[in-house]
């Protein structure tokens, strides 16, 4: 018996998760358990996890640090009450030595006693509030992906994580950037304030209408290309430092917390 | 030749940790570097970091991290320009087998392949954010150290790290407790809003007039006890963790970093 998208809207995060974990439901997470903080997700042996918490602490903006769970324990204890990283995801993607090898909807048979998972903020969080302020987004109002560039910032390395930041465009008017900022700015634990806004060559983006990932979007006469850290840095990172093997979230497909968006640190309160 | 602290006062970062470095300057950094992030400092074997990092990921408020060394690399790059974690704080206290067991001006004998140097937000930022407000703190008007309490509320563990989180008091008038509360929380790096206020009894605090560390401070009439979580806390973790060895900051004598503290992330420009 699957779940439709429709029935698991306004549902609780544990309500989604359970519909997930029973394989009732595996597309994506936009729009559901609102208020909650969703995660992007990577998990590695130990062995690297020193250091991509290092690349993350130094990397706030693209690498919001949420969660992150003791060595080979599934159990995301501090991000919700019974959030099992195995199953709890809609679906997941496996990189070896650094490429893309296959999707799955469940990872018990590849989490192992020194598998560490990391959870990140993702940018949902932020649309959410920019889109309560009226700030309207014309990829959400148009069911596409927003546009996500390789740009010329550099990350700060740790270890074998380094590369450029990853952007997400929005076109935002003109009179509604510096608000755009200080709304954004609010959420630490989703990339926060925008790196950049106006030219787009600045930041080595040479052709804002042609994305590396995402759908192109228009920036109409009146607006202003402004651009985010984005979760797809963090990604690019991992595939370059090559781990042996590696998991992540497949986009899109979110770990819903039990973490409400507007607080203040991303931790439930321990039994 | 020494320099007397009213010679450092107005001085740059660089300019103070280049007297502390010269050995010219071994005493406490209250008021020094104003306008800039002053830090704890905990250095510990490789083998603890990713459990430690962890201890502040799930506990921010007590524990704001904000750098991270290398393994074996003294200079903390993301913090300021040139900071030798070796040489660069005034004065250091030593702990073996989670025991005090000496203080120094310099580790560069200690300093190992495997150390790693955490750098943790401290007070001093929100406290000139909440005298710039005018609000009044007792304890620096009276040139004492600010009251601490081991309260009853647990930090969230991480491999050997866990134990109570310990907290400051401040004494606000009534009217104005929102308002500290409002401004402290604008400082995620320096301990945020505080974790309680009202009743000290509700934390397990027996008597508010007794600090387990610290100054005792008077609560006038029409004034509210207001507790931060405060950076003994990993203190507390480290020693009850019995480390081999560790080494951290003299209570008081901070690394004071290029960092503004009004900036969004704590790291700065990379050349």
């Amino acid at each position: 018996m699957k779940t439709a998208y429709s029935e698991l809207r306004g549902k609780t995060p544990e309500e989604v998760r359970a519909a997930i974990r029973d394989g009732r439901y595996a597309s994506h997470t936009a729009g559901l358990g609102p208020g909650y903080l969703q995660a992007n997700l990577a998990i590695m042996p130990e062995a690297f996890a020193l250091d991509f918490m290092r690349f993350c602490q130094r990397n706030p903006k693209p690498c919001p640090l949420t969660g992150v769970s003791d060595t080979g324990n599934p159990m995301m204890f501090t991000l919700g009450r019974d959030i099992d990283i195995r199953t709890d995801v809609p679906a997941y993607n496996i990189y070896r030595d650094g490429v893309y090898d296959s999707s799955t909807l469940d990872i018990r048979d590849m989490w192992g006693a020194d598998s560490v998972a990391f959870a990140l903020g993702c940018s949902f969080t932020f649309e959410r509030a920019l889109e309560e302020a009226g700030i309207r987004l014309w990829h959400i109002d148009n069911d596409k992906t927003v546009p996500m560039f390789r740009s010329s910032i550099q990350t700060v390395p740790a270890g074998p994580f380094r590369g450029p930041m990853v952007v997400s465009m929005r076109a935002i008017p003109e009179a509604q950037v510096e608000m755009a900022a200080e709304i954004s700015r609010k959420y630490p634990q989703a990339h926060g304030a925008p790196v950049h806004w106006g030219d787009p060559a600045e930041i080595g983006i040479a052709d804002v209408s042609r994305p590396d990932w995402g759908d192109p979007a228009p920036v109409p006469e009146g607006s202003v290309p402004v651009f985010w850290a984005c979760g797809v840095t963090p990604q690019v990172a991992i595939e370059r430092a090559g781990l042996p093997v590696c998991i992540t979230h497949k986009p899109g497909h979110m770990l819903i917390t039990d973490v409400a968006e507007d607080a203040e640190v991303p931790v439930i309160p321990q039994d």
